[in-house]
C-alpha cells in the first residue's frame, strides 16, 4: 500500500483505535493496528480479541494494500508531527516494513503480516435498533459508576441492558451494581429492541464507546446477539463480546415498601457529605445520617481523628431514622442527580434506600446501608 | 486559643504549610501543623525535621493560645468549606481537642500538645543577602531538572549554591548534576554573599521554595550557615537543613577545549528530537546526531520497532561528528533554552558537549555522550 493523508485526520482515527490496544499483551500482533488502503479510503482496525474497532477515513490511495503496524508507536509519531503535515505511508512490496514520511522525517516501522491479524468472527446480529447518541451517553453516565471491579464477580463487570417495562410501558433498561449500590436507568423502548435478549456489556467496551460517542450527536446503530454487540456511527464500528454470565435478579434488591420520603437540595447536601467525610476513616468511609422532621444531621467520627457533624435542611415528616452509608457511594449518587432536588425513600436504618432525581423519573439508585 | 478567620486566608496558608508535611511519618506529631494565635495573628508551623515552614496570617484572636492539629485533614476540611465562610477555631481549655465551626458544620479534631512539636534549632545564620524572586525562580527552573534522584549519591540530591567568578567578575553560581548532565546558572553576586560557604540545598526544599515564590515578586531574604539555610519573604519563613556532603569538583566536568560550534533553531530541533525518539527503546532512549556542514541528521533505531531519521538545518562548518545522547536529557536541556538559537560546543563523538542559549550567557549545560 501507499497513501498520503492529512496528519490531523490520521491522528484522530489512530487516537480512537489505539485506545482499544492493550499496553501489555503477550500476543505481538495485538499491539498492532491493521491498515488497509482501498478505493480512496484507509481502514484502521484494532482489537484485544474481546473488543474490535474499525474506523475508516478519506485519504489519497496511490497503491492499494494492507499491513499491520505498532499502534501506540504509530500514534505517538503522528501526534508529534507538525500540525498541517501531509503523511505518506508506504510498505512497498514488503509487508514487514512500513515507511512513514512527513516533511524531513522518515520512520521505518517493523510490521506483521495482515493474515495473522485476528478477525472477530461475524455471527448473526439479529436484533437491530437505533439510539440517539445523547440517550446512550445518559445511560452510560448514570450507570457506569456502579459497575463492579471485582474480577471474581465477572457477571457484574458490565452494564446489564435488557427489555423491561414500567407501569405496562415497554422500556429499554440498563442496570449496574457492585452489591453495595445499584443504578438503573430506562429509556423508551427503541423500535426493534423489544425482543432482544438481556446482555451484559463489559466495562472496557462501555468506556471506549463513551469516549467515541462524545464526539457525535448522530444516532448510534446497535446490533446484537446473545454473545456480541455492535455499535456503529459515523465512520466507526465497535464490536464487542458480551459477558458470558447471568446478571443477578436485581429487581429483588430494589425495595418496594420504602414509605418514608426525605427531600433535599442535592448540591449543598453533596458538599456537606464531602466535608463531613473528611473525618471518616480511609477504610470504612462511613457517614451517619440522623433524619428527623425538617432536619438531617450528617456525622462521622474516627477513633484517631475526631468527629464531624453538619446539619442540612430537608423536607421530612415521618419517624426519626438513623442510617449509615459509605460516603463515597452517597457522593457518587448525589453527583448523578442533575436536578435541584433529590428524593430519598427510606424504610429503616438497616434497609436499602432508594434515591431519585425529583425532576427525572427515568433513573433510580439503590444504596445499601452500613452499620455505624 | 479561639480565633475566627476567613476561609480563603486560612486555606491559602494551610496549603503552603501542609505541603511540607509528609503523608507517611512514623512520628505522629510530624503530621500536625502547629497553630499559635497571638496579637491578631495566627502562625502556622509545619516541619519534617529537615524542612520547617512558618507562615503568619491576620485573624481575629478572641483568646490567645496554641495547639497542633492534623495538617492534611485540617486543610482538606477548610478546602471543602463554602467560599466566603468564616471559620472559628477553638480549643477551649483542652489542648487535645480543636473545634472548627463554619456555618452549620462542626468538626472536632484530635490534637497533640504543642510542647511535643519539634523546634528547628536556630543556630547563627551569619550570611545574609537578598535575591529578587524572579532571579531565584530562574536559578531553580534552569537547574532542578538535573538534580540526581539516586539516594546513594546524596551529595547530588540538591542544588549546589556557591560564590564563584566569571572572567574576574564575582557571581553567585548554582549547579546541579546527576552524572549524565550538568546545569550551571549564575547571577550577579548579591551584596553580602561573597564570603558565603558553598551549600547544597536539598531537592524537597527547592521544590517547596519554588512553589512558594511563584506567588511573589518581592525580594527573598536568604540567610545561611554551613548547615542551614533560611528563605523569608512576605509572611513565609522556610528554614532547611543543608545536605551534609561535598559536592564534586564540577568544573573538571565542564570541557574547555570544545572548538566545534553548531548553532540551530531550538524549537524545531526539540520537536525533531521528540519525534525521532518515539522509535528509541524505552530503556536507552538513545538518539544519534550526525553533524555535517549545514545539516544535522537525527536518527534512532530499535531492534524491535524499526528506525527513524530526520534532518535539521544547522550552522556548522567543522569536521563531521557522530555523537549519541539520551534523548530525554537532550530534550530537558532544549526546553531550558528560552531564546531562538541554541549553541552546541562539541569536541568529538566520545566527549561531553556544552549547550548554551545563544541569547543568554548566564546558563550553561553539559551533556555526556552515549554510545550509539
Amino acid at each position: 500500500m501507499k497513501i498520503t493523508i492529512e496528519r490531523a485526520k490520521l491522528m484522530k482515527s489512530l487516537a480512537h483505535v489505539q485506545s482499544v490496544v492493550e499496553r501489555r499483551t503477550t500476543i505481538p500482533i495485538l499491539s498492532n493496528v491493521k491498515l488497509d488502503a482501498m478505493g480512496g479510503r484507509l481502514s484502521l482496525n484494532a482489537t484485544d480479541m474481546d473488543l474490535d474497532i474499525v474506523e475508516t477515513v478519506d485519504c489519497e490511495v496511490i497503491t492499494e494494500g494492507a499491513t499491520t503496524a505498532p499502534a501506540h508507536m504509530l500514534y505517538d509519531i503522528v501526534r508529534k508531527l507538525p500540525d498541517g503535515s501531509q503523511v505518506e505511508l508506504d510498505n512497498g512490496a514488503n509487508e514487514e516494513l512500513l515507511t512513514l514520511r512527513a516533511g524531513r522525517s522518515k520512520f521505518t516501522l517493523a510490521c506483521l503480516p495482515t493474515m495473522d491479524f485476528p478477525l472477530m468472527s461475524g455471527g448473526e446480529l439479529d436484533h437491530n435498533f437505533a439510539l440517539p447518541a445523547g440517550e446512550l451517553k445518559g445511560i452510560i453516565d448514570r450507570t457506569r459508576f456502579a459497575i463492579s471491579t471485582e474480577e471474581t464477580r465477572y457477571y457484574l463487570n458490565g452494564i446489564y441492558v435488557h427489555a423491561g417495562e414500567n407501569n405496562g410501558v415497554p422500556v429499554l433498561r440498563s442496570v449496574a451494581t457492585d452489591g453495595h449500590r445499584l443504578a438503573s436507568v430506562e429509556v423508551p423502548m427503541p423500535e426493534g429492541a423489544a425482543d432482544m435478549p438481556g446482555v451484559i456489556v463489559p466495562r472496557k467496551t462501555v468506556a471506549e464507546l463513551r469516549k467515541l460517542i462524545d464526539e457525535t450527536n448522530d444516532d448510534v446503530s446497535v446490533s446484537l446477539s446473545e454473545t456480541k454487540v455492535r455499535f456503529a456511527f459515523g465512520e466507526v464500528v465497535l464490536t464487542s463480546k458480551l459477558i458470558d454470565g447471568t446478571f443477578p435478579d436485581y429487581e429483588r434488591v430494589i425495595p418496594t415498601g420504602n414509605d418514608k420520603m426525605m427531600e433535599l437540595e442535592c448540591k449543598p447536601f453533596a458538599a456537606a457529605v464531602d466535608r463531613v467525610s473528611a473525618i471518616s476513616t480511609e477504610k470504612s468511609r462511613a457517614i451517619k445520617l440522623s433524619i428527623g422532621p425538617g432536619a438531617l444531621v450528617l456525622s462521622a467520627s474516627s477513633p484517631d481523628a475526631g468527629s464531624a457533624t453538619e446539619e442540612v435542611e430537608v423536607s421530612y415528616d415521618a419517624d426519626e431514622i438513623e442510617i449509615g452509608f459509605n460516603s463515597k457511594y452517597l457522593l457518587d449518587i448525589a453527583q448523578q442527580v442533575e436536578g435541584e432536588t433529590a428524593q430519598f425513600m427510606l424504610s429503616d436504618g438497616g434497609s436499602p434506600t432508594i434515591v431519585r432525581d425529583a425532576a427525572d423519573s427515568s433513573a433510580l439508585y439503590v444504596l445499601m446501608p452500613m452499620r455505624v
